[in-house]
């Protein structure tokens, strides 16, 4: 049969996958999607995304953590919500993400074959069976994901010991946990799995947790990790764990440093690999890195110009957001769609850990580099009406503004609802705002966004030498 | 004694008093603020903002509704929260902010006097006791807020019949509750006390409730008042009401319709009056409202062009984030403080019922006026993922945006955390920003934020007669 002709084929229908696909189709394109698994989404939908967030949102509620503060009274131990009510909710979620994707790409007359691909030449792509067939295009987008990165050391079996797809399939939650990995993947399932009530011992390579991150608020972290009891182990490395016949025992992990720790579970959350070993690149002449994933230039064009990739399987932020982002980016250089003057500089970056971060433009240790004299202005959660009404404890908001223009140059936040807040400070770098426009701004009250507001006059305070608070 | 001299004397230390008297003094002005009562802060932190906000956080916890829709359980029906836990709280907040607002004052070296202000003569203030003095100024700024109207046919009792300011001193909740006004006020305590399960019956002397509010927002909250089972009387007026000796019987409300209601407690939340019956404003020649409001220009200032007016003293919107605004506006026109040119254009308005209710800009209805060609565009909360993994069942953003440049004119929130999402949307409207803008722009993933994009898809479909999501 002679292969159909495409002008742009899609590898993959996770969150890049899906809006290049639909972007494309929308400005008049003819499109076909590839996807291996039989539901739509990939890792956002179906392993990682959609579904950490619903634990995440379980586990509070199972702890009543964010009303402690509120009426310092503990909830009641019986316990109403369970790992059922997560299947339950995790599974309705993931069933309606996909049909809505699938509807998406319907609605766009977009082709979809489900099966494996693989390159043939550089414009052919084989799909195995289900579909079984061959597609040509001018254009291919690789959208593929990423996988668990599997060390050999690590007796991976899905039911003591975890990756990070498999560790959203438990049947139960364990009295004690050992992680190991402090990006963002291994702390939000550390401080998910402590609030839910598991002991957690987060176990990283590295002195620290989230390197990319400003470093006062990973310290805001750290500390509230240890308040609530997890145990972190830093500089450490898995050298081999005893998984016991006997279930009521406890795994044991043994570090390099000869150190052993006893847990009831285990989860590797250190880092993923690009999905890239079934799509034959070698034919193509595309490169893959260490961890299998392609490399692009800023347009998101492989070494094979009309070949292009996104999300997950070209690494770092490999975040849902981000990638959907990218692959409207690609689609726009592909098809001269001229909706780039709207592109966006700064992403924000939103961490699910509890309490959550987000942040947005330069940290402190960015623009340290850059040799530009610079002052911050930091404002707690505790101090605002809102944050006592609520009982916030910790948390707060920090600026980065440049001294000589009084601009905005980076926003982070630690606490309740951080990943909303910080598309305000997105505006605001963006924009390039100074401290004067954001102090003159109206805020509903109480509202968190007052933090904004006390930030910059901390900032102001700073650079006139004295305090004030208008 | 000799009247001590000063640049400005603020009468009233509320959001609009503190605000200004703090401005004026950071830019070196020699300022007096008077308070009559022992405790500053006024409205917002004594008798209104900060407690019913409190008071609503409570009802939440005790209610659960919230995780409800989460894992479609009730919660325990023993209520660990109790009136106590509120009253607790509420006093926790009211000392921290007022002793916040002294601390404030007086590190801006601002004179404090307690005492009820009244004119002597243009820029003569007499101070009772316990302060006893008389102070002089050149600029004079009325920020004494407002009081509970009292209409003669009401016996208040402050036990079982309330008014806006004692109904946050009740001791227990009561079975039901007869709330009469449905504007701001009204409808906040209405949600408030029906979500801690008190059965609320609402009356109104209008055919609908919050008449500012574009209509599909409040119809949306008419309907999630009803599934809540609060009963709504429309074009209704009391006529009288019965109390009877005994405590467990009923009050009977009377109204002029005929109809009786029957109720455990009421509350009158049908408006507020200046409080300026001390003031002694005829002396100096200001007239004020039916309803005690004084009317001031576009700058703040009375008839006499020295003396200014802010806050719940001038009338609508009458809220805690406007007023404060005001106090810096009319300390900028006293002092030419230079700062006006980032003064916004438009300011959000937060209500917060239950469901929480916000909005910036232009609605429908005002749009209509304007006779331009435009569309709205609206996305559900129940639709986006982050709404999904809440159990989100009602909600939504709407966008006015005029058909010709696309720019995004209002923005209308009904739903979880509209009081905050609504700040992003500020932005929005004062740049002028356009439908192509928003799409672009990326968000964490998953967040309420994204209701922002599905509404600008929403209404580009209807302007591309087509459905689509990017």
């Amino acid at each position: 049969m002679e292969p159909k002709q495409y002008e742009l084929i899609v590898i993959g229908s996770g969150p890049s996958g899906e809006k290049a696909a639909v972007k494309a189709a929308y400005f008049g394109h003819k499109v076909a999607l590839v996807e291996q698994a039989p539901m739509f989404g990939g890792a956002e939908v179906v392993t990682g995304t959609l579904p950490s967030k619903t634990l995440k949102e379980t586990a509070l509620f199972l702890s009543g953590k964010q009303e402690k503060g509120l009426f310092s009274i503990e909830r009641d131990l019986s316990r109403k919500a369970s790992i059922e009510d997560f299947m339950y909710r995790k599974n309705l979620i993931m069933n309606s993400e996909a049909t809505s994707i699938g509807v998406n790409l319907q609605r766009h007359g977009i082709d979809v074959y489900q099966g494996t691909a693989s390159f043939e030449d550089l414009h052919t792509i084989n799909v195995s069976a289900p579909a079984n067939c061959s597609l040509i295009a001018d254009f291919i987008l690789i959208a593929t994901g990423s996988y668990p990165y599997h060390p050999s050391n690590i007796p991976f079996d899905g039911v003591r010991v975890h990756d990070s797809d498999t560790i959203l399939q438990i049947k139960h939650f364990p009295k004690s946990l050992c992680v190991v990995g402090a990006g963002v993947i291994g702390c939000e399932y550390a401080t998910i799995f402590s609030t839910a009530g598991c002991k957690v011992l987060l176990v990283n390579d590295k002195s620290s947790i989230l390197t990319f991150v400003d470093k006062e608020v990973t310290q805001e972290l750290l500390t509230d990790m240890k308040e609530n009891g997890i145990e972190t182990f830093f500089n450490e490395k898995v050298s081999s764990i005893d998984v016991p016949t006997n279930d009521k025992e406890p795994l044991r992990i043994h570090l390099e440093s000869k150190k052993v720790i006893e847990a009831d579970m285990f989860l590797l959350a250190a880092g993923r690999s690009g999905n890239v070993h079934s799509l034959n690149l070698d034919k193509v002449g595309i490169p893959v890195g260490p961890r299998e994933q392609i490399f692009v230039n800023d347009e998101f064009r492989t070494k094979v110009p009309h070949i292009f990739a996104v999300g997950d399987a070209i690494g770092f932020p490999a975040l849902a957001s981000t990638s959907m982002e990218q692959g409207r980016i690609a689609v726009a250089y592909m098809f001269h769609t001229r909706d780039l003057e709207h592109h966006p500089l700064f992403f924000p970056y939103g961490i699910y850990t509890i309490p959550e971060i987000s942040m947005v433009g330069l940290t402190v240790e960015e623009i340290e580099k850059k040799d530009v004299p610079f002052v911050t202005g930091k404002a707690r959660y505790a101090d605002m009406p809102r944050g006592k009404i609520m009982g916030a404890k910790r948390g707060f908001l920090k600026l980065v503004v440049t001294r000589e223009d009084l601009a905005i140059r980076g926003v982070h936040i630690i606490g309740n609802i951080a990943t909303e807040l910080i598309h305000y400070g997105s505006h605001l770098v963006e924009d390039k705002k100074d401290l004067y426009f954001l102090i003159s701004q109206v805020f509903n009250y109480p509202t968190f966004h007052d933090l904004y507001k006390y930030a910059a006059y901390d900032a102001l305070s700073t650079i006139a030498g004295r305090k004030l608070k208008l």
